[in-house]
């Protein structure tokens, strides 16, 4: 009886394309995402759900008790293997609804991006694009961020398509370890090369600009500033590889659990 | 010189009194956060910077380019050591705001919470709490959140005090290596241990319940659901330790990388 599942299981699997399910930070209409979603096309059957509009430094946030969500179909791809949907919520939320709501079967792969901009080194923790990706982990589906170093709008983000093809095969060959996912960083001008790498350690420095109201006069703040790397010779870290011209493949785990014990006494 | 200088600045050391810096994402009204202003009053000088409403769920989410902030202290506490604001932002925002406009000097001990509710597991991914302590983790302050698994709002918060005393006092005399934080969280009903823990495994389920609105008759949705530990029976993790009556210490570190590497040809 067993071996006769398996022989069932597996003519299923045969027949089933696989199933991609792509989000972002910046919106279903930015371009990052649909230069991801041209490059993939004929891959799989493809998912899209991202946000109405833009979520930057949105992080791993959800919609908990205050907020209602709403999601729509976009029919401009009707009658294509490519399907897209829009939610309200943050980057997190629209996995969590496509997961629970949109698609018919667990995702083989989840892709965050094309996002327009770095997330690399700490960073990663502010990213919604990111955030997308410790989702999937948690889901245990195989996930990985894109990102390309450049913010403006009309990026080119022709040159990932080798790098955004061979993941999305070798992933949905191999998968990826529990808990594991991938932050993937490519700088403006790539020398061609890929590196492994760990995240880099740094910090934001003066991130808060103080404003005058023109008629109140009263303060306001924006959040801004710049990033310093705490490492910048260190050569085994996304934001080194990054600033030298290579793509880098930095793998994150989502058990965050830190090798160190409280000595403190009941 | 060298020695005269760090005499004098020993002599500076001595004279100031820790600076303790305090958020949460319940809001600075809610009842953990101000029970646990009274357990430490008289250990340093107090700074609250705390979201000027709930802002669960919020992860390490920050204001980028579209949201201006405001600030706005609160005179209750006048006269005392105790200096409490509120911000229009994210938990994260309320401690960058802190950092870089508030605190006279950078703090000492950054501690969020006392939060209602858990955050232990991988749902530390998705609480406000727990981001600001990784924010103090990035920016290199010990940095401890205290969470108690009882989400009412008249929760009784009295049973914490030893543990977030003799935590304070480790804390504020030993510190935390770089990029490590402490995520405390204490069961309704204690039974008077501690354990050091590791991040549980697990996911929800169920996450995304549909209504119909009553006069458009179109669908929304609410996120919901339950969540599922996938490690029930291992006894070295917080929601084994919740479960059983002991406080839970996870350290959890600011560093993500996992220990992975993708074999990919170039």
């Amino acid at each position: 009886m067993l071996i006769f599942f398996v022989n069932l299981q597996q003519i299923s699997n045969r027949r089933m394309k696989p199933l991609i399910l792509i989000s972002n930070d910046d919106g279903y209409q930015a371009k990052g995402i649909n230069c991801l979603i041209e490059m993939l096309k004929g891959t799989g059957d493809i998912i899209v759900c991202a946000p109405e509009s833009a979520r930057s430094g949105y992080s791993r946030a959800f919609s908990t008790t205050i907020l209602t969500l709403k999601h729509r179909r976009h029919e401009e791809y009707q009658g294509t293997t490519i399907d897209v949907w829009s939610c309200s919520g943050t980057p997190v939320d629209c996995v969590k609804m496509a997961y629970a709501k949109i698609c018919p079967r667990k995702a083989n792969l989840l892709i965050g991006g094309i996002n327009h901009g770095d997330n690399a080194s700490t960073n990663a923790h502010y990213s919604g694009t990111v955030g997308i990706v410790v989702e999937g982990a948690i889901k245990g589906i195989p996930s990985v961020a894109f990102s390309l170093c450049d913010y403006s709008d009309d990026a080119e983000f022709r040159h990932m398509e080798p790098i955004v093809k061979k993941v999305t095969r070798k992933l949905l060959q191999d998968g990826l370890p529990r808990y594991v996912c991938l932050n993937i960083n490519m700088p403006k001008e790539w020398n061609g090369k890929i590196r492994n790498c760990r995240m880099a350690h740094g910090h934001w420095r003066n991130e808060v600009d103080e404003c005058e109201h023109p008629s109140t006069h009263k303060p306001y703040y924006w959040m801004t500033g710049y990033y310093q790397n705490d490492e910048p010779q260190a050569d085994d870290t996304d934001a080194w590889a990054i600033a030298n011209g290579y793509c880098a493949i930095t793998p994150l785990t989502a058990d965050m659990t830190a090798d160190f014990k409280l000595d403190i006494q009941q």
